[in-house]
């Protein structure tokens, strides 16, 4: 199976059956998110894994009650951070020299310009942009989740506030931006899942320009 | 291989040696997007696909001289739209109402609400949601660029004003929001070629509440 393939056999499973998905599927569905390209290589977001039974249903209650929240297996939540700092910059670059065996300077020029760049915007800018990098990982787990047969719905319909509280992300200096409840399709009580699906004419989609 | 391997094998390629990506690798790159799960089935954005090397070298003028831009054989531009509108909600779901055999009244109530919904956001809260959506296509075709052996470089680094004028995208109801250079590495001269993949260590990226 492609890529291609995997994408067509995806859908946003709208009732999911309740089997567990084994532990080894929801590592790789992670760790391809882990492996997503960045801004600059900063990684600025994390996933949060659940699969406690109670916590979903408190989770469910902050999310306009989807079912699939509570039917899945786990419910991975993907988290930006909150503000671009001087300190989680200089980190990220420390450790990326330390696993290259090369001293801290270097590309000491190179870390300040990011830390002038990145600390120069508001910290509602930087959560924007840490957001979107969190949506590129958020789409290669949607992927990995598919070339496993795991179902996955990809949602934003919840309120970003109270999961942080609910998760304690604000400590962590993380905001809630997406959700993925993993699972398996329940084919005969979905009402999506013998629906074609629909992209806009291809024609439309992609333009060129020459 | 799997999408895990694919991931691995790719890095942001930062020196191309000029050789041309057949026209099916590049279709299948941008379908990987086109098949992207977007926030209520929007698909609020579009790929630019160009090849013509002079649009590339006044593309590369905007985008502090990258260098990847004209060594690449095609240069994907992600563009999500500038604002969610009546029409263009309606729009979407006439079309996948008739890809499905539906009425227009299948659903009147939903699109009724998804047009409430997305209009009472201002323009550029708009934009901010739409190229969230993108981002997700834009980690598709990363992925699918890999699983190809096709290299490519994820880049935000460019000047989004000029770009949108060099592309005609205001006359068209869109703002770029990434781009994405395709090619094949110059393995002589990439100075990051050999550097070591990193990433933070999973157990701090991957958090655990249960």
């Amino acid at each position: 199976m492609s890529l291609i393939d995997d994408l067509n056999w995806r859908y946003a499973t709208k009732k999911m059956n309740g089997e567990k998905v084994p532990q080894e599927k929801v590592d790789a569905i992670v760790a391809a998110a882990h492996l997503a390209p960045t801004s600059s290589g900063l990684q600025p977001f994390k996933v949060i894994v659940i699969s406690n039974p109670e916590l979903k249903e408190k989770i469910k209650a902050v999310a306009f009650g989807q079912s699939q929240i509570s039917d899945s297996s786990h419910l991975l939540v993907f988290a930006a951070w909150d503000n671009y700092t001087e300190e989680r910059i200089r980190a990220v670059y420390a450790y990326a020299n330390s696993e290259r065996g090369l001293p801290e300077s270097a590309n000491a020029d190179f870390v300040n310009h990011m830390v002038t760049h990145f600390t120069a915007k508001t910290a509602d800018e930087s959560y924007q942009h840490a957001a979107k990098q969190a949506y590129i990982g958020f789409g290669l787990s949607i992927a990995q989740a598919a070339e496993l047969k795991v179902d996955a719905t990809p949602m934003e319909g919840f309120d970003p506030a109270a999961m942080d509280e609910l998760l304690g992300l604000k400590e962590l200096g993380l905001r809630s931006t997406t959700i993925l409840p993993l699972g398996y399709r329940d084919t005969e009580n979905d009402w999506l899942v013998n629906l074609k699906k629909v992209r806009t004419p291809f024609g439309e989609f992609a333009i060129e320009r020459n």
